[in-house]
């Protein structure tokens, strides 16, 4: 099976020579031009938690995609789809799956502006990834995803992905409702990721404050309401529960979320899919969102500061 | 006319010394026992632009506050009223006078828990002065008062306190409506000081943000609500006006507000009194307050932090 990988960051870079293992034809495709040269030069260099090897990876700018490929899965951020699809449309049209595991709300919208939504598959993933320098990435630690194809009805297609998948050993299921899981994801985020870049704090950290839970609920109310108007059926206790788990120090507690980490290196945050989709879609549909509109503006803020 | 100054912190040592100079009989009142210390040993010691002098003003304990005054001026924080309130109860019986000009909201109440409401005086000014260390103080800058007795008809007593202060250069002019003046500095400061604390700048960068006067407004708006509930005729536009006055990078551009100044430091802040005492009538009268809530919040997650 002929796959694309177009956002070759640092999952990107995972699900790549994953894929490549179990015997896929992979191709990284990404707009960083140093990264795609180190590649070339010396092939994706991979630490594990046991290993350090190269692998030979084709990779190419996605300035100059070209060619044919049966699975094309975007790796961007969110912000980035858009500007990588306008410059991969040459290789889009020949896909049978064009895949997004990328966190926030909006993602399939934009996916369906440029492929048919019968070869759009959607999920989340658990795995995680750093990018530690041009071709070279530290993969640790295990994952799993859900995946749903939104529409289409090509079953065998759904299999031989699947099944290539947990070949590589990516812990793949086929979700039933995977919209669910994205927005109950993105709550979850717009949870912890705003509040600890808006508080320079840590998981941990956040979970100590005496509001921590207040402060998380005012977020959750409002996107519940704006889920429910969308016919997805979050619920708060849903996100409160998840929340609630990491704030206990033995989980993640002491881990800074992306958007923390973003802020601090001056790079623009994914807001506008997480808080920031909920007040658009709150205002569009006359459901109030001061909260996560005020906190969309309040990283905003943050990233013009 | 005998003057205790209750709170003799960088306002209440500059007060203190103006009025003295005046030919008032002042005594400053504090819980700092350094400061006092050192005011007994080589009296207040006062920068201005142009002189350095010691003044050999008399000073007290608040715990051992004794004697007979005519006006007390409260001039501790909002949020140290109360205390310094029980702590010189033995002196309060006596005031014919007792003011207080501290920014926020509930201050008349907290007052009016102690004396009767017909010697209150409440004001508003722009006087400022920065404490250098025990005993020090640094008083530039000019500044005025507005001022009302809020339910005096002692029409002698005002006078003779408004000549008084104006005889001291203290710029004082009785107002017709002193409730509204507070109200909209407090609105001013729910602005500035909050956003400043929270997003780590001064009033020129804040000022600069595409955002500014958007974050200002969602304050605002409900601000005025809460206001008019309470039978302020505050509105929008009188309190935008101040805002973006002071954006103009030649006006005080470079401040960084004292809110700001309290979180730096590890010191609480007066967010209660201001956005806070706005979340808490809001509530009361069921006026949705969700921003000035969460602004609440954040600031005392930061104080937590």
């Amino acid at each position: 099976m002929k796959i694309a990988i177009a956002g070759a960051g640092a999952m990107g870079c995972r699900f790549g020579y994953m894929l490549m293992d179990a015997g896929a034809d992979v191709t990284l495709i990404d707009g960083w031009q140093a990264h795609i040269d180190a590649i070339r030069q010396q092939g994706l260099y991979v630490e594990t938690e046991t290993t350090q090897k190269h692998y030979p990876i084709p990779a190419m700018l996605a300035d100059e995609a070209e060619g044919h490929f049966d699975v094309i899965i975007l790796f961007t951020k969110a912000m980035q789809m858009e500007s990588m699809l306008k410059k991969i449309q040459p290789v889009l049209g020949s896909a049978k799956v064009v895949m997004t595991l990328s966190n926030g709300l909006g993602n399939i919208d934009t996916l369906a502006n440029y492929v048919p939504r019968d070869v759009i598959y959607a999920g989340v993933t658990l795995w995680s990834c750093e990018l530690e320098g041009p071709g070279h990435i530290r993969a640790t630690g295990s994952g799993n995803i859900e995946l749903q194809p939104i529409a289409s009805s090509d079953t065998a297609m759904e299999e031989q992905v699947v099944a290539l998948f947990n070949w590589a050993g990516l812990n793949t299921e086929i979700s039933e409702n995977v919209l669910l899981s994205i927005w109950k994801k993105a709550a979850f985020n717009s949870v912890m990721n705003t509040y600890c870049a808006l508080l320079d704090c840590n998981v941990g950290e956040f979970g100590k404050l005496t509001m921590a839970l207040d402060l998380a609920t005012s977020v959750i109310k409002e996107f519940v309401q704006v889920a429910v108007s969308q016919g997805i059926p979050l619920t708060e206790e849903m996100v409160l529960n998840t929340v609630k788990k990491v704030f206990d120090p033995r989980e993640s507690g002491h881990h800074y979320p992306s958007m923390h980490q973003d802020l601090q290196k001056g790079r623009l945050t994914e807001i506008d899919y997480l808080n920031g989709a909920i007040a658009r879609i709150g205002e569009q549909e006359n459901i109030p969102v001061p909260v996560n509109r005020l906190l969309t503006q309040l990283i905003h803020a943050k990233e013009q500061r």
